[in-house]
């Protein structure tokens, strides 16, 4: 019988015979129970190298052959509404394998550089990457809010005296650490309130958020590739087994893929020269490249494609992104840098830091940020403030890379999206 | 002049001189300044091994004299009010230091023992804990919450289309992912409404929580001794520095104690014998110590010192304890553990679990668990299931017993309390 322990993907042959007193009620082993083998492991003739010649199987934990994991195909949707047994299939032994593997070897590349690892706060009242896309914490009774005289809620009977939300990212907070221990990250849940049913959308996932003192945008650029090559290579080999099984059964060609990046160089273009890339391609394409504008998914595909290696793309137009990056000398784009790797997209995100304080100001003025809120952030500049840098990673988007599973909802144990938050 | 750079509690002394182009301006450098300096490391004739002989010092970020961390004594509720600045002083730099390198210590001792690493939920509709304790979470606005007919909250309008919780904790979805995988572990924030202002409670924390298949209570403690000795050996060693610093600023005797735990074997006594110990102690107790009630405070200090070692205290009275726990034999206790440190008090709980469905589905009726939300964590028993066990840790329990800080608020970043979420 085909029995395993969780440590591996693979599964361990049983080769038990009528030798063994109980064979009859052995024979009636449910598929899904729970056993206790005593044995040998011996050179097998089958496709394994080893099998196990048992001296005893006991049966710990019957199941009934109503258990909804039958040994034959399970769609990955029906597999989604079995969440909490999904993990007991070969698939899902994998995936998350790799996610505890990936997650390991995340940590064991920042504490080997020196990064120091900062629990920012889950909770927060700071709402400066937009309290619309945050969720409210509270502890009142929702059938029964609190309110003033005016009629507004009255968060001085809440727990914390104020409005709370649950943490977008980590960044700012990020970066009043590293302004103390030179280079820190983050690798934590963070939540957003979008409506959006895609496949790369969840309202909780997880993030790796590192933040570097003393490093300008080219240093930024070594860091992200450093660390996802260690990564890459690290889950290669801790999980060759999950890799391999991935491989031939997700994503065909999934290790050759992640061998070939391990070793890439990384490719470095701006934002200008990929948009005169993709205009001068030849292309048709749906949305037409724009020196001004984000590019789109079919650019994405395009460029990595075009390099058959990760692209970093960088100095980007600077209205349409984040506040805080660091202006160029053009006044036109910003310092920020996205990661965009073959088959993927984008996996990371990041830019140096704005650190002069009266462009910081005219920036918060511009973007309508609630100043107020940010004062500390703003102080940072003030106070033996020096030029920094740091990126996000989603660690969804990593593992997706990683086994080849297209769905987030299929790398996270119990996703939550819109209308889901069972268990 | 003093000068870090947070990779260590230790400063560098930068012996400059005349020599120096800039030596006027260097003088006028402000504490708290970011400085980027250039030069050899040579022997030193003062405290420590080493100097800096520096060829160039620069300016990168001035500091004004209003910088509120001055090279003087600061109190710790000062420095509490200064949450953004306060790691930039040697009291933290030592403290969020350790923090990082338990943190790794954890994940090296799991990853290397064959645990997987599961991101259990942060959001969730089980409030199987006690949703009274629980936070909720909602997109709602709050001044204008939609309701139904008959006045209770219109829960399909909100994005989950159910009340929605932040997580106390994540053991019953970790059961699930045990059931796959053998041996997992969660590290993750955990969140609490308690309203109570003492120097161990916050609303925000972080838990540990490991949870093993085919183990029973013995397993169990042997599990979390063997973890506790490695993550203090693992600190001792990789926060030498910060550990000595500590040793001698903020609690004596502090190394030795760690090494003694670490090197020590740790009692095991039932609540029973607990009790029986109390009662012969001959000691004048404030609280009476009652074979069917938890201890208190002043019996577990009394107990750690008699043994001078930590103590497991385990078949604690059922009535005191949580619903899933496994009844033992006599009816009256349950296999649940408490690891009771010297100087500390409790560290980590635990038990074994209840997996006979029959008084797992009483329990449930007796502590008056909503059935419907703990379906599928009864279904465990049903499929396959098999006896195992867990505990939980709070890290910031770990750290102030790491490094002899006595105030929760000391050990995390933001801490978030009654009242308190600025940042």
């Amino acid at each position: 019988m085909d029995f395993y322990d969780g440590t591996s993907v693979n599964t361990l042959q049983v080769v038990y015979t009528k030798e063994l007193a109980n064979f009859d009620s052995i024979t009636k082993i449910h598929p899904g129970s729970a056993i206790e083998v005593k044995g040998t492991l011996v050179e097998s003739n089958g496709k394994q190298e080893y099998e196990l010649k048992p001296e005893s199987i006991n049966l710990i934990g019957d199941c009934p052959t109503d258990y909804p994991i039958q040994p034959k195909r399970h769609t990955v949707e029906f597999l989604r509404s079995q969440a909490y047994l999904r993990p007991r299939t070969k698939l899902f032994q994998a995936v998350f394998k790799i996610r505890s593997i990936a997650a390991a070897g995340i940590h064991e590349y920042f504490q080997n550089n020196n990064y120091t690892y900062v629990h920012t706060p889950i909770m927060t009242n700071s709402d400066c990457e937009g309290s619309n896309q945050m969720f409210k914490v509270t502890t009142f009774d929702l059938a029964d809010v609190p309110k003033t005289e005016d009629g507004s809620v009255d968060y001085t009977q809440d727990l914390f005296g104020k409005e709370a939300y649950i943490t977008g990212s980590g960044q700012l907070h990020g970066e009043t650490y590293a302004m103390a221990f030179k280079k820190i990250y983050t690798f934590g849940p963070t939540f957003r309130t979008e409506d959006s049913n895609t496949k790369t959308h969840a309202n909780e996932f997880w993030m790796i958020e590192p933040e570097m003192a003393f490093t300008h945008l080219e240093g930024l650029m070594d860091a992200e590739e450093d660390m996802l090559k260690y990564v890459i290579k690290y889950t290669l080999e801790k999980g060759a087994a999950e890799i391999e099984f991935l491989n031939q059964f997700v994503s065909k060609g999934l290790k050759e893929k992640l061998e070939k990046v391990a070793n890439s160089n990384f490719v470095r273009i701006t934002h200008h020269e990929a948009i005169d890339l993709l205009l001068g391609s030849g292309e048709k394409w749906e949305f037409t490249p724009d020196y001004e504008s984000d590019i789109a998914k079919e650019h994405e595909k395009w460029i990595t494609e075009h390099f058959g290696a990760p692209v970093f793309i960088y100095n980007w137009p600077k209205d349409i992104k984040a506040w805080y990056m660091k202006l160029n000398d053009d006044g036109k784009t910003v310092a920020a840098v996205d990661l965009e790797v073959p088959g993927s997209g984008e996996l990371m995100g990041g830019s140096e830091r704005e650190v002069d304080m009266d462009k910081l100001e005219e920036l918060i003025k511009i973007h309508g940020v609630d100043r107020s809120q940010v004062e500390w952030y703003v102080n940072l500049r003030k106070f033996g403030g020096c030029y920094h840098s740091g990126y996000g990673m989603g660690f969804e988007r990593l593992i997706m890379y990683l086994t080849g599973v297209e769905n987030i909802r299929d790398v996270i144990p119990f996703p939550r999206t819109p209308g889901n938050l069972n268990y």
